[in-house]
């Protein structure tokens, strides 16, 4: 039968214990949310729910097309100058998700004979983007500039390195400036995606390319989401006019791609405004990750110094990682998990993400429940 | 420079007449609208207005993370089984774009050692789907089953044969019983995707698949927009349960993507449930459609046949669509202008699409302009 081999491979998984099964949530739960990206807090403030629903009605349920034919729209141009400004870059584009926004930059970046030197460590979306690209790619090793110089400096042509900021899984930062270097003594452009890094990082949140002094260099690109900091959906790129301009033009997950929804741009417009005027939410999420970081690590359990809002904890194994959500969700607690192929090196781990808004009776009942319920 | 050569492209897109610039709309405007895909004209609809507008003050802006971890709403599995139910399949998986449900649906079918036939004509998204799975791609001449039979017939191991139910360009449709049965013959699954299909063909808009009696059978997938007939964003994978199954565990534009925004989630779901109440305006996109290219074709235009319900018309060259296209907009008439690199075959084209809410005045009006300002 045609999708006969689909079966073999699901009692594979079932064997190994990574099956994966979708779980709808309800709209109000007593669950705390240590799981979701909404680092910010801000995807059910009243002004981001109101930024949506005003330009639903504004602008009607969808974009109607393509961006270049009938998906632009003004609402789409002014969330695009304010990003650009707010996370001090020349022009951005914003893309239906952050996934497209990655392949676009990557492919249009990297054309038949360029090099992209991707870190080893890079999101499955930066990694599709190398598959599409044109050019070759080599991987290099982890947050390693001195690998990045060395992939860069055999190769004559245009060359680009491609990395996260903040590694999902992880929650470590890149060495972005020393990136920056290895790519400028080879005149190769720098792209980061730096997804997890804006509205926690950077003053006032506003990024990590901002933090390293890199926004609105003529040779750095930075691709973002609005579905994480911003509590919307969708994505940008970010970067000097003539890179933006080259997009519109030769991007294909911007062309062939319907524009993200009139709604999803009101939302994330309005959840950047929100962050300028109220710009502590910023700093109160990564202070979250670092406390739940030490109180953690002080039970005697294992997770990675958070450069950022997200703090990942080790699982012994997949099963017992996904025992140990399942009693934090018994007690009361979200977490994501972390399994085998979304994780680069096959170590399971519980990922908690920090945010803002968490009190100081949730970091405790969150502390006290990851603790009992460990393996 | 790092990003140096971009300049040289840009100056030959500039010398060949292809330059694409962004022009934001407002949301108001005396422009009669035949470039939108909104083929029902039930993107500023108040219930799917209102539709979005609920779900974002139910669920909040964004669904916050990715669909595996928090990102799966109650609204998603509600909008999932009444598409599936709608279109007569199995069961249904939403994506944040129509582009990321066709990635899913190609990579995730078709792994190494496979084969993928695809038709010559295939959208973008397909297209980059052959490019990024593990399989191998042979293309077939567009809309020609015996090519699709006869790669099929050269190998041995899992294949699919991919291509659009209507194609995008031209509006043409695929020969889909004939390509189910070619695909049968060796054992292939077809894959189609229905963009332009859902809404305007099958029995009450019910699509491209149902129409050719393919609708539920297990060796067919249909993927789909929200952003069309649907007046919204996203897009979704229709297939047997196993199938879907089998994406949710190893789509990567499935699992590393953030889930669609409530927002689009609600509105496709209220134009879903407008169709069904009032499915007289699928006929009604098809017939103003062929009225449309009977009309324009006694005008001596060269237009293709429409299957569905895109009409496009032939242009001397790139630069005469552009102005062609710009002479119709002043005259008040908003058409599409597709041309190269976005045509398969280096061919110009206006591009109409024929809302199911156009009156008699607004045809004469669009047939009218077109004709007076034919290059």
């Amino acid at each position: 039968m045609a999708f006969g081999w689909i079966d073999e491979q699901a009692r594979l998984r079932r064997r190994d214990g990574l099956v994966r099964t979708l779980r709808p949530r309800a709209a109000d739960t007593a669950l705390l949310d240590l799981a979701s990206n909404d680092y910010l807090g801000l995807a059910r403030h009243p002004e981001v729910v109101e930024g949506a629903a005003r330009a639903a009605r504004t602008w009607g349920g969808g974009a109607t097309g393509s961006r270049l034919v009938t998906g632009s729209t003004e609402l789409h141009a002014e969330l695009e100058e304010e990003l650009a400004e707010f996370c001090g870059f020349e022009a951005a584009l914003v893309f239906s998700s952050g996934y497209a926004a990655n392949l676009a930059a990557v492919t249009a970046l990297a054309p038949h004979g360029s090099l992209i030197v991707s870190d080893a460590g890079n999101h499955a979306s930066l990694i599709d983007g190398c598959r599409l690209a044109r050019g070759s790619t080599q991987v290099a090793a982890h947050a390693d500039p001195d690998a990045v110089g060395k992939a860069l400096s055999g190769h004559d042509g245009p060359a680009i390195a491609v990395s996260d900021t903040v590694f999902s899984v992880d929650g470590d930062a890149a060495p972005l400036a020393a990136l920056a270097a290895a790519c400028r003594e080879y005149g190769a452009g720098l792209v980061v995606d730096d997804a997890h890094g804006l509205g926690v990082l950077g003053r006032d949140g506003r990024g990590a390319p901002h933090a390293a002094g890199l926004a609105g260099a003529d040779d750095v690109v930075a691709t973002v989401t609005l579905s994480k900091s911003l509590g919307s959906q969708g994505g940008a790129v970010l970067g000097p006019a003539r890179v933006i301009g080259h997009l519109v033009n030769a991007a294909r997950t911007f062309i062939f791609d319907t524009g993200l929804a009139p709604a999803a741009a009101g939302a994330a417009l309005a959840a950047l405004r929100l962050l300028r005027r109220e710009p502590e939410r910023a700093a109160r999420a990564g202070a979250v990750a670092r406390e739940l970081h030490s109180r953690l690590t002080a039970l005697g359990l294992e997770a990675v110094r958070p450069d950022a809002a997200v703090v990942s904890v080790r699982a012994p194994s997949p099963e017992q990682a996904v025992q140990w959500a399942a009693d934090c969700r018994a007690a009361g607690l979200s977490v994501g998990c972390f399994r085998p192929p979304s994780v680069p090196d096959g170590i399971s781990r519980l990922r908690l993400t920090a945010r803002a808004d968490l009190s100081g009776a949730e970091i405790d009942r969150a502390v006290q429940v990851i603790g009992e319920t460990r393996p």
